[in-house]
């Protein structure tokens, strides 16, 4: 076998088999491959494309270039949720403690934020003492004791989508639906779950620009995760906005309480119950969707979801007080109205800005090395379809930070006000499964 | 400007500007821009191709990337000669002879053999004492006095190019007409010529297999170099065989001797007439083929081309002897001759085998570092067209080594032998000016 004739092949649109794909992840990650070749392969993926057999054999040479986490000693099926990165998206800490509630086991790896995007496991952070650093003999007890657990990626999940991703970061080859789809579900696959529900983002500010684009990218998931024998289903969500109304990191913690009361903004709510009833069907505990919802709409009312969080909280360090008592999450001292500069409705508010914009308050990371400022954030006071005056605040930006100039230009920028009155777009774009 | 930028535009099938290309070549070549964002890039050039003024830009940019030969003290138009690489071929060795007896000054860099292919200079090199490394000076000098020289590649002529297809070789994307079109006429142009005749091999034997292909490929070239003015014409020849008779060095040596006598295969004298004459319209000494064609053929009967090569060996130091009585040329020690195994018509013998078998006798270079045999190669006995009989001579191996038998095979093994007849193609296929 030789990488020059597999790249040759791919370039001439055939078919890679199992043997060929093998060689290739494990030559790469070994070293033995250098990483002109893979480029130049990783390149005629982009244009020749993979099939539903190939991506799935790609999915899982990464699978197994690395460790894969046993989650076999926890009872019940295992259901994992993955968001493909949105602004504002605080899902996961809602649907933790509703999915736990309902006495479906939750064991869930999570990431740091880089850039526009924030990380689960950042928000977490901004409750006092909360440690996600548990070891795996710890987290798996915590399920098996209390339904849920949460911590940070351990040990070396996935090394060839490591240094393949890096490697397509650098050479315009992120953007190919086979690579995207393995490399999304390798990681999960890894992580040891028996079933996954994909929270496809949608919109401007997604990496998925269009609905169709975003079904294929779905499609190509659901095939993987069922080919490997994970029961997966793809909601696609809406992003043409922030989800909810609190980008940051404590403002989104409070904001996730609120939610769990059933109290704040429609999106948020429905895109997380809608979550966590697939989720609750692929944990077998329902046989329908409506009962699910309806089992978690009264989990959110007689407050045991609520309870859940508290109760996560406490069992990882944290202080339990600020779930009761979210005004003691870190606050910021500055706080800055951004001010509507014309008449007219909300078209869109540009994620991708918000979550720069925040960044910039304090809130996320420019570099991996950058230290997180819990308190800031920026708070939407209008969201898509508002009608807005000349001197309407549209948001808030919140920091600890002088220079703030910056972020209120690229959230002014972010807010597109038009006269026409503005179309609404569901929350819930499609389901695949 | 940001070479990632530069790979997704090209991927996107947009056209690169000039500040683009220049960027990528000389970031390239000064290492600063690494080999896996080149080979990301080369792969989607094969993908999406350049147009006729990106393939122009990248070409002076290679160009531009090293020394460039000054033939400007050299009186008259100079006229370069190139072939895209066949088997047999020493159509130089009888059209530098042929044009300078027209009086068209002839200044000819060469290259020497890897592979299956044979260089002139090595072919050259049979003869005693024949010196191909003369001073930029001495050559130019030459070309004064006598109207030709040769020499082998000399300076740093093209450094891009040579990263550029060291790269294009382990990346499966030499197969892309813009950069093998750039990558020839970057080479001629830095040579210094004023104008161009390429010979564009056709065949199983040749880089083009077909004549669609060699078109595109041709029509290419003839545009950069008219592009950069240079006065190009493609000549598109057959190499569905070795062109003549010998494959080797000294006997082919001896073939274009026989030819600048008017005698010997008509493939070989018919190639090389139209090439000379093509290079003596460019070089402004006739108005028309037919004219030039008549001068060439004169000059062949009445011995003036063969006198002129006896002096282009005589002024490079070579023995002007051998030239006169080529039986003291080298000769091989063993002749071994191959005997067909059926009855029938030859209809392809595949010049890369051929070629292939010459190297295994001592006629070429497997790496950089070999040493030839001048002695060495194979005699042709039949030729395409060619009834044959079972227990027939199909071929003669010329060698020094006992071990001949894998060529043997080879040699055999590249003789298609059928019932039918076999359907007559012509010499000169079609020409691109």
């Amino acid at each position: 076998m030789h990488i020059l004739e597999i790249i040759d092949k791919k370039k001439k649109g055939r078919s890679l088999t199992q043997e060929e794909i093998y060689y290739v992840v494990n030559g790469y990650t070994q070293g033995k491959i250098p990483d002109y070749q893979i480029s130049a392969l990783l390149m005629a993926i982009y244009f020749k494309g993979m099939n539903e057999e190939e991506t799935r054999m790609l999915t899982m040479a990464m699978v197994e270039s690395g460790d894969q986490i046993d989650l076999s000693s926890i009872k019940g099926v295992k259901v994992d949720k993955h968001s493909t990165g949105g602004v504002g998206d605080k899902v996961s800490l809602i649907v933790i403690p509703l999915v736990a509630s309902l006495g479906i086991p939750v064991a869930k790896m999570s990431g740091r934020g880089l850039g526009h995007t924030g990380g689960t496991i950042d928000k977490l952070e901004s409750i006092d003492g909360f440690n996600i650093s548990l070891t795996m003999e710890k987290f798996i007890d915590n399920v098996n004791q209390y339904g849920m657990a949460i911590v940070g990626q351990t040990g070396d999940l996935t090394p060839a989508d490591k240094k393949l991703y890096a490697l397509r970061d650098v050479t315009a080859t992120v953007d190919s639906v086979p690579l995207i789809a393995s490399s999304i579900m390798s990681k999960k696959i890894a992580s040891g779950s028996d079933a996954i529900v994909l929270d496809v983002k949608v919109g401007n500010g997604a990496f998925m620009k269009t609905l169709e684009e975003a079904r294929v990218l779905a499609q190509a998931m659901v095939s993987i995760g069922k080919g490997l024998g994970r029961n997966t289903v793809a909601v696609l969500t809406n992003m043409n906005e922030p989800l909810g109304r609190e980008v940051g990191n404590a403002n989104e913690v409070r904001e996730a309480i609120a939610a769990l009361k059933g109290e704040g903004s429609e999106d948020l709510i429905n895109v997380s119950v809608t979550i966590a009833s697939y989720m609750a069907v692929l944990g077998k505990a329902f046989d329908s969707l409506e009962d699910a919802k309806k089992a978690i709409l009264e989990n959110i009312a007689d407050g045991s979801a609520l309870t859940k969080l508290e109760t996560l909280v406490k069992i990882q360090g944290g202080n339990p007080d600020q779930i009761l008592h979210p005004e003691t999450l870190p606050t910021a001292a500055i706080s800055v109205p951004v001010i509507s500069e014309k008449d007219g409705y909300v078209h869109e508010i540009r994620a991708q800005e918000i979550g720069t914009a925040a960044m910039l308050l304090g809130a996320g990371r420019e570099t991996k090395e950058d230290i997180i400022d819990y308190a800031a954030g920026i708070s939407l006071e209008k969201k898509v379809g508002d009608k807005v005056s000349k001197g309407d605040i549209l948001c808030t930006l919140l920091t600890n930070r002088e220079n703030y100039q910056d972020a209120y230009d690229k959230a002014l920028d972010a807010y597109e006000v038009n006269e026409e009155e503005a179309e609404i777009i569901p929350f819930i774009l499609d389901v695949i499964s």
